[in-house]
Order: structure tokens, then sequence, then C-alpha cells
């Protein structure tokens, strides 16, 4: 977390003085991660970069996708496992996702900001209807970071998303941990591997010792470094995207054509919509995937949605695709 | 091909003289998988690298377990898109992977040999059926070339195998190639990108100019290389493994128990068998798995086998798992 919290700082201060800093296994564990960025990816443009950063999560939603289980037992099955920590509220938040994403825009971007200060959304609202939803359009649910470099500036978070099942990411199971990279030359790279444990932790301790005995010229000094040009945040308004959202809501008449209302109202245009089947006056789950719409607009939606009696749960939305 | 046949005395002679020698585009084309050898892999002890080190014959695969297509089908798709030449003996024979495992195996072990001397079997032989059966049975059929570190030596190929779906590797689609390691304390990783093309190659080439730039310590110099100790190839007769037989015959009396009089002959003990229903006078595909056997019976076996009149093709047999 220290390197998540000061990194910017320490790798401009290494830079500047000419000397270098390792922290391999500050991101994903045993994947060499900091290495790859450092000695391939920096050269280039990077168009997005998106992480599955969190062990703990992942194995969770693995759980769920895969056994058909609610949230409490997977995150139950996880602390068997010894995965999760008695208090998992870093891990399910997304908080600790958040501090790994945020040192990798310090790597690969020149743009300041803390883990407090990105979008964050955890998977703790996530259901195994959600799942089950997801994987029968042939999606899976990850919770990824993402730093994605947009013409108007980065777009940096961390969201549970729905990752179409060809996406390599979509097959990064159980606990461990990937990163993939769109860039230009590059093209599409993934690192895949154990993102925390003794032995990994180790493995990637050794790669910097090494490093430092080799006694490398600074790695810091990359005469390429396009991506190091100043960036800005990408503005709200301007960001739009596909989502799935959950209402569960009492089965009464109304119900589709009050939300349906709300979508028009705010201009977000419905791709389709799923209505479980009622048994007498147990509450169901009405489904909506959108088109590509603007995002600053959801939150105000849902709290004009959520004024009616009949919505019993918090709405839940995650974004499709990355 | 040039790094393959005299890579390994290359970097001897780079080792001896403490000058380094670059060649990261001569495997996984824009994958950064040298590196990642020299980098971080090296100082383990490494079990086993199997990768999937060929775009044009995972590309085949791909289509073929996908779409349902047979190989020559499947190939005249991969000359339109390119990916193959129109004489694509070099690819689908397995020749190319062999070379880059070649390559491989120079950076991680002491080992000398070349691509022709290690096994090789190439995807021609395999039909829409094997596919089919596989994804059955919960298997992806990809060709991969492999070292495996055996304490009785090495065992090193290239070959059709059945990987179990939820590996890493059996979700490596279309022309992407990826390399996957397992060693200690390193664990498992996997690197997954485009094999091939202008832009990776670019980027492997720029990542390699910048290397030199930096003027960077001898990245053959390395004082944890426990693998390059000296190593011996694993005794032919202490090999053992798991297959998929197919043969296709006539449907006449007496077929099954003619060919599993010769698995109990060899004794390769039979884990599952199937035969399709027949047609009239249809040739038919009778299909079977066995466990762990040793290798070094299965040719004799063949041959024997192919001795029966209703054998009308030659047999093919494929190792599950890696």
């Amino acid at each position: 977390m220290a390197v998540s919290l000061a990194g910017g700082e320490l790798i401009d201060i290494a830079r500047e003085k000419g000397v270098n800093f390792y922290f391999e296994a500050s991101v994903g564990g045993g994947i060499p991660v900091i290495n790859l960025f450092n000695e391939n990816v920096k050269p280039h443009r990077i168009d997005k970069v998106v992480g599955i950063l969190n062990g703990t999560t992942n194995y969770i939603l693995t759980k769920m996708a895969d056994e058909g289980i609610e949230f409490a037992d997977a995150l139950k099955l996880a602390q068997q496992k010894g995965f999760a920590e008695p208090d998992p509220t870093f891990d399910i938040t997304g908080r600790d996702s958040a501090y790994k994403t945020t040192i990798l825009k310090d790597l690969l971007f020149n743009y300041k900001c803390g883990a407090e200060d990105i979008f964050c959304q955890g998977i703790d609202k996530i259901t195994r209807a959600d799942l089950a939803y997801a994987k029968s359009i042939g999606y899976q649910i990850k919770l990824v970071g993402y730093i994605q470099n947009y013409p108007s500036g980065l777009d940096i978070g961390v969201r549970p998303i729905f990752l179409p099942c060809g996406h390599p990411l979509a097959g990064v199971k159980n606990e461990y941990n990937a990163i993939y990279i769109e860039g230009s030359p590059i093209g599409e790279i993934m690192l895949y591997g154990r993102g925390a444990g003794a032995k990994p932790t180790t493995a990637s301790l050794i790669a910097d010792l090494l490093r430092l005995k080799r006694g490398e010229a600074n790695m810091f000094n990359n005469a390429y470094e396009h991506s190091r040009l100043k960036k800005q945040s990408m503005p709200e308004d301007m960001k739009s995207q596909s989502n799935y959202f959950r209402f569960t809501v009492l089965d009464v008449p109304g119900v589709i054509s009050k939300i349906t209302a709300a979508f028009e109202k705010y201009n977000i245009s419905i791709s389709s919509m799923k209505q479980d089947i009622s048994n007498s006056n147990e509450p169901v789950n009405v489904i909506f995937t959108t088109h590509e719409s603007k995002c600053s607009k959801i939150p105000k939606m849902i709290e004009e949605i959520k004024k009616n009696k009949f919505i019993i749960n918090e709405p839940v939305w995650f974004k499709i695709g990355i």
C-alpha cells in the first residue's frame, strides 16, 4: 500500500536522481507485471490496461459463477481457504484493486490521483442471478481495475464488468490475477499468474534483487515514454457505456412501464429486458441491458426509479464490456 | 530460424564474452517471453514450460473446434486470412513450433539438441470428430511445444494435446500465442499475445533496442541459474502418459475385441471406449482413452492393430493432459 500511496512521488524522485526503485511484488504478486511495464510496455502508446488484481474477489466471483452459490457462501469459502481476511472489506469493496490500479497508472501515465480519488465499485451487491444472467448472454462478471487512455483524457477506476466469454481475462479463474494491455505497436498482451502468497512474492523479490545485483541502468530513463506526457482525467459527461441493470421489485402492475419511462426520460436506450416468473408474492428480478449511453445520468435515474414503492432493494448496475 | 539453429552456441558465446545477445522477436512475436525468461524465470527451478507457439495451427484448431469444420476447410480459411503460407507444411507439421521450443530450451536448460532431434507430431491428422470428442469430455486440443523437467531428465517436444478446459492455455484462441510456465518459487505464470505480424515484431525489436541503448549489464550473467546445470534427456522407457486413440474402421464383427486384446497385450489400460453409430456400410470411429501407461509400447501396438483388415485409415493418438 505504501507504493500506492507514495509510488508516483518515489518514481519521480528515482527518475530525478537517476537511481532505480524496485517494487515488483506490489501488484500481481508473482506476476512480473512491473518489469513487463518497464521493459516492454512503456515505450508504446498504451490504449488500455485492464487487470484482475485481487485474488480474493476473483475467487468469490468464480465460485458464485461456477457453483451457483450466493455471495455470502462464496465469501465463507474464501475465508476458509485463507484467501479472505476475517474482515474482508478492503478486498470486496474494490479498495485493494484501486491501490494496485493507481500503481500501474503511476508507472505508465503522468496523471496525479490517489486510490481514494478513482471510481470504485465493489462486488458485494452481485448475486448469483446476475452471474447466471451474464452467463446466459455470453459474459463473465469480473472485478477489474482499468485505465483507458482516450483523446479526451484518462478513464481510471475499479468496477465489476461484464466481460465477453471470448476475452482472455474472462477465463482467469479462482484466486488468479491477470493484467491485459492494449497498445501500439505492442498489440494485445496478457500476463497471468498468482497474485499473492509467500512463494510468488518471494519470486518477485528475487527478481528485484537480481536486477539490483546486475546494477542495471536506470529503468526510469526511457527515451520513448510517450505516455509520460501530462494527462487529464476524462470529463464525466463524455463517458458513455452499455450497462446491465437489475431491479428487485414487488410483482405489481405498472412496474415495467414506470421503469422504462425513467429510462426514456434520461435518454438511456434499452437493448433488452427480462423479468423472472413470479411465485405469488415473492419479489422478482427485472433485468435491463442498455445500448451505449451517457453514464452521468445514471445516478439521477436510479434515484428517480427508487422512489417507486415496488422497489424493494437497492438497484444494481454494472458496465458491459471494456 | 537462425536463432533456433545456432541460438545455444550464440548464447554460450555471449555468456563467455560478457556481452548481450537480443532476440526477443524469435519466439512469440510481440510477447516479451525472452525478456520474461531472462528477467524473472531463469533464477527459479523450472518444472514445466508449455507454449502455443504457432498462430497458424492455433487458428486452424480454433476454427475446427468452434465451427465444427474439417482440417482442409480451416486451413483454407487460414490461407485466406494470410496466416498460413501457400505451402503450410512448416507450420502444420509442428516444425515451426519445434524451432521455437528449442530456443526456449537453450535459454533455460543446458541440454544440447536441435529442433530436428525432438519429438514432433503435427496437426494434419486431427479431425473435427477428435475435437468434438475432446470437447464432450471437457478438453480442447492445442498444438504445444513443451519442456518438462523431471528428475530423470528433460522431456521436450511438440505435439497436439488434450488440455483440460480449465487450463489457462485452453482459452487461447485463433492466431494468438501463449507461454505457460510452472516452477518454484515462481509458481504458475502465463504470457499471452500476438505471435506474429509486423506490429508485434516491431514492438519486440523496440524493446531489444532500448535494452541495448540502456547498456544493460549482461543478461546471461545470472547468479541463480539452477537450470543451467547439465541436463539429460528423459529415457524413452520412463515416459508414461494418458492417451486418446481413434481408429477408423469398417463396421464388422470382432473389431472391439481385436483392438482391446492388443491394448491388453501391451499392458495399456483402457479408461473409456466410444463407438459411433454406423450407417450401413460407412466406416465408423472407435475412440479409446487410456490411463497413464508406458509410451514406448504404443508404436508397436499400433502396428499390430493396423494388420487387421477392418482398419481403413492410419490410427491417430494424442496425449491427454500436460
